[in-house]
C-alpha cells in the first residue's frame, strides 16, 4: 500500500485560542485528516474498513511543538507508515510551513473488530 | 417532567478563539449540556432513551450573543422547556455571568428512531 | 464586494458525533469558513480588517438542519451577504450534498474596534 | 508549589465520536484542565501569569490509551508536576474511571515572554 502521502491545510479560524495560535490539540485533528487521507490516496476509505468489520483506534499519540501556527496559514502535512503489521500501524507526520517544519508527531493505531477485540489488518493494509 | 434547570460552567482554555473569547459555536455545546444535565435532573438519561429506541436530534438551533466571555469565566445556565409535545422538545436558554444575561439561546429538538423517522415522544418526556 | 461565494467542505472525522452524524454545532464552523473564504475570494482577509481596526464578532446565528451528514461527505456550502450597512453584515448560508439542501443558515456580524466598541463597516464592505 | 491535583469530568456528548467513544485528541483537553486547575488549586491562575509577562506554551505532549470512554462517563483526572525548573514545566497525567486507568499522558510546557522567547519560570512555579 502506498505508505506516504501529503496534503495541504489552511487553518481555520476556530482553530486558534485564546494566544491567537492553532491550540496544541488541534495538531491531532491535522494527523488524523492525514491518515485518513492516506488511506483515501490509496483507494481505499474507512467505509471499506468497516465492511470487513475492522476499526482502527488510536492506542498512542504524541507530537512537539516548534513554532506556532496562526489564523490563515497554509501548512503542509506529510504523513507516513513506518510499520503496518500483526495488528498495528505506525505512523509519522511532519507539519510545515513555508519549507519549515513546525511541528511533528508519531502514533500508534490498532485494530479491532466490533467489540473492541484486537484482529489482525487486512492484508492490503500490511506494509511489506 | 421538570421543566427548568440551572447549572455552572467554568470556560475552558480550549473553548476561547484567536480574539480570547469563547467561541461563539461554543454556546451551543453549553446549550447541548444544558439539555443533558436537565434530563439527568429529572432522572433520565440518554441512554434510557436509546433503550427505549429513541434519538433526539437538533432540528433547528439559534443564539444571540450580547457580551464576550473569556476564559476562567464562571457562567450560569439556565435551561428550560418550553414546549414537549408530538414528536418535537423546544428549549429556551439563558447564560448570565454575575446576573447578567451574556447569551440567550433556542432550540427544537425531534425525536426519531434508528432509522431517523419522526417517532412521538415518550410520554415521561411530554409536557402536559 | 463580491457578496456571494461556494465552497466544498469534506466532512472530517472528528467532526461527527456519538451518532456518527456531523455534531450540529459544527455547521456554525462551516458557516464561518465560508464567511472567512467569500472574504478572501473578494481579495481581502481578517489580517487587512486588524490592520484597519476592525473587529468583526458574531451576534446572531442560527441553523436549520434537514439531513444529517456523515464522515467523508463532500458538502457544498454557499455563503451569501444579503445586507451590509453601518456596522452589520448578515450572511445566509445554504449547505448541500449531491444538489440536495441538507441544511441553511443565517447569522448577523457586528463591527467593533478593539474596545469592543460598534464601529461602521470600511466601505470596501458595505453592499451597494 | 502545589504539584499534584485531582479533578472529576463527566464526558459531554459532544466529546464523543462517530463510534461513540471520546475522540482521542479531547484527552489533551482534559489535560490543560488537569493543569488549570492545578494551578487555581495553588492559589494562581493564567491571568496573574500574563501580568508577570509569563506564557506558557506546549511543547511536546503524547497519550496512551487503554479503555474507550463515552458519553456520561465520570472520569478522574490526577495531574501531577514532575519538573520544574528553567523555563519548563513537565507534568504526567492519569486518567481513571472506576478505580481503573483509562488512559495517561505527559506534557512539557514552556515559559515564553510576550514575543514567544524562552524566560525563566518564576520562582513560585518552581519545584524544589
Amino acid at each position: 500500500m502506498l505508505t506516504e502521502h501529503e496534503i495541504s491545510i489552511r487553518v481555520r479560524y476556530h482553530e486558534t485560542d485564546g494566544q491567537g495560535h492553532v491550540h496544541h490539540a488541534n495538531y491531532f485533528l491535522f494527523f488524523e485528516l492525514g491518515r485518513t487521507e492516506l488511506l483515501r490516496a490509496a483507494g481505499h476509505d474507512y467505509d471499506q474498513l468497516e465492511r470487513e468489520g475492522i476499526h482502527l483506534v488510536v492506542s498512542a499519540i504524541s507530537a512537539q511543538y516548534f513554532r506556532p501556527c496562526r489564523f490563515g496559514d497554509v501548512l503542509k502535512l506529510r504523513t507516513r507508515v513506518t510499520y503496518a503489521k500483526g495488528a498495528r500501524v505506525l505512523h509519522e507526520y511532519e507539519l510545515l510551513r513555508d519549507g519549515e517544519v513546525v511541528a511533528v508527531g508519531q502514533s500508534t493505531v490498532a485494530c479491532v473488530d466490533h467489540e473492541g477485540k484486537v484482529k489482525r489488518l487486512p492484508k492490503w493494509l500490511m506494509s511489506t
